[in-house]
């Protein structure tokens, strides 16, 4: 065997993984490799390292199919694109997969959208892909800026669910969703997490509000 | 509180989130909303609902910037183009977050590689969004496709390693990822998981070569 | 003794209270009427049937001093106005009663708010009362009429939240309380309680941001 | 989350509230958010911290809508004025939420009745908004300031009774009270507590006289 080139603190937590988890995942793992995944989500989610969707769901492998992409987005419906990471994803999760449900995963303290929030900001490189990616928000993102009286944690708030909203609506410009959607076969929803206190909101399909799930003593979700 | 909408094995989830990991993880999570992310290292995974890098590497909050898409790709730089979901990623995950490690993590059984070596099957839809994208490997995958001494899992695993190569080599196209690399600031890794037996290999930097992690009793990595 | 012409539910409610809580209040009650009241808070809530500060922060008698107007508004000092309500309450509490404290308690679902968001609508009375009295939010409702991004019940919550950090700073254009408050003997407080939940958030006086207050299992408040 | 700013009796009481109270209230608090207040019946009582109408009334969320000003004082109807705080509550309680019954809770030891029973006191502030407040009652205070054949809590006894007496006066000016009080649509009601011993003393709408409520062991109201 060949010096492993791993960094450290990943060999430390696959160890971990081998030990703990692995003995009773093992009968489970074999399955779901003979037999392929089958998973009845799909979890459209931001990469941040804070916002992890099977931690959060403590998910079982075998449960989620998740795309990660910063800020969580969908673009728009547009077959004539190039390289869409996040349409092909979708299109694997609803044509090969056929998902029930697509939720829309956001988080507080996003940097993407602080970055959609601060558009004079330099960009990060000369080809600023970061800027051209946030500007899936230009629809919605001004009004936020050019309001002052909210405070800029209210006003990351604000546009990291309107982007949620604003993401289903993409999602609505796929025929392949639309008519599922319209169908009944597939069900489409937004949630939001508070990464400093782990609070799960979710996105009310009819009005589009978000609501804090009650988990604690007395409360039924 | 209006009714929740989520999936009912999303809820379920949540509540053993909160009941088991969330009062363990608090205090790290509310440091982690005040002074922000700072990950060492990114992983580059696919949206496989089998192949979770946080469980595999048994991730805390906080650990692992995540980028999670179809077979786990990278596209080349090309400034130009049009929402560049993984480039966005990568901007942000170096320029901003100025990861070390950047990890690209593939595993058997993937859907997407299966799709490219299935070049003459009928698209999943009109926009064919996974040709596309799978079309990132058009030039490393023909060479497999045109093997028939390879068994059918022989070839698929060499293009799921192979792709690991190429999306390295694709990482070393931007300008900003050479630069650090030449400087010894960031190290670019491959790794690929068996999905059915949790094992892990490491892919050699100086050869390319991947071998399995010895970390079972009596292995040690 | 004549007929009682109050209406059967207060009667009711009082007999209630004299059986149940008026024996164990006695003693402080009458301590209370000898020697007057000397709250240390002073409590700016709304009219609301909904939103009852005594309930809310479970207050004994003499406990907090209340003000309860339409949408818990503070006008700005404004000393040849006519029949301040408001202004005549916050200077008998803060000259004559010397709190320590002032909170202006808001909540969700607020009436008052909800006028403020309809500028276009009919006036309830010839004299529009209401129209005049929401008025005082005149300086900062407008940027939420504008933004049809957020949802009806986002724009009434950013709203009442905002109405808050205003009413905080017209109590700052009073010099008594300005120069208590740069004396360190006066303390501005705000919260906001969503009535169907009955969560409780509290503003954070240097950025203005609301987080609810954690008081659930493993949570500490 | 951040720390929280709200005086430490607020945050002990709200914690009581969360274990005693809200289990048993919340079903009753997500109606009342989901369907909007509907109280029977407007309180207009004191800011005195030792007179809360939802503790002498056991009140329920949901039941009273209520103002708290200064001495409980209604002004008359007065179109042309500004901010009236207590008439846009009127307005709101009558026109929108259609309330059955206003009652006017006046108390023992009222600070703002003492205020308009000492005339030539120096005002708390160069704004003297205590002052022009009670000035309301400027047309009844005089005859008692001018008897000093009362004693000095006989004086005040009488002017907390006579002021509601006048409040209900004012009440009547308001056009949209007094159609509503002709067609039988609604009652106006007075009640003086004494805060010493918890008696309540309801007004007798023919005479205006007071009489104590017989609720006590063998007395029945």
């Amino acid at each position: 065997m060949t010096k492993q080139h791993l960094p450290d603190h990943l060999l430390t937590g696959y160890r971990t993984f081998v030990e703990k988890r692995l003995p009773g995942d093992r009968d489970r793992l074999r399955t779901l490799a003979d037999e392929g995944q089958h998973p009845p989500t799909m979890v459209i989610a931001c990469c941040d390292s804070r916002a992890v969707p099977e931690t959060i769901f403590n998910s079982a492998p075998g449960e989620i199919f998740v795309v990660r992409n910063v800020a969580n987005l969908v673009p728009p419906y547009e077959p004539d694109g190039e390289y869409h990471s996040t349409s092909a994803a979708l299109e694997f999760a609803v044509q090969a997969l056929k998902v029930e449900h697509i939720l829309i995963l956001g988080h507080s303290g996003c940097g993407g959208i602080h970055a959609a929030l601060s558009p004079g900001a330099d960009p990060l490189s000369p080809g600023d892909f970061i800027g051209k990616w946030m500007s899936l928000l230009d629809p919605v993102a001004a009004s936020f800026n050019s309001n002052d009286h909210m405070t800029s944690r209210e006003r990351h708030a604000a546009l990291e669910r309107t982007a949620i909203r604003h993401s289903i609506g993409n999602l609505r410009t796929f025929p392949m969703i639309r008519d599922l959607e319209d169908a009944g076969k597939i069900t489409l929803h937004g949630a939001w997490v508070d990464i400093g206190t782990g609070d799960l909101w979710g996105m009310d399909p009819e009005s589009g509000d978000f609501d804090r799930l009650a988990i604690g003593p007395g409360e039924s979700a």
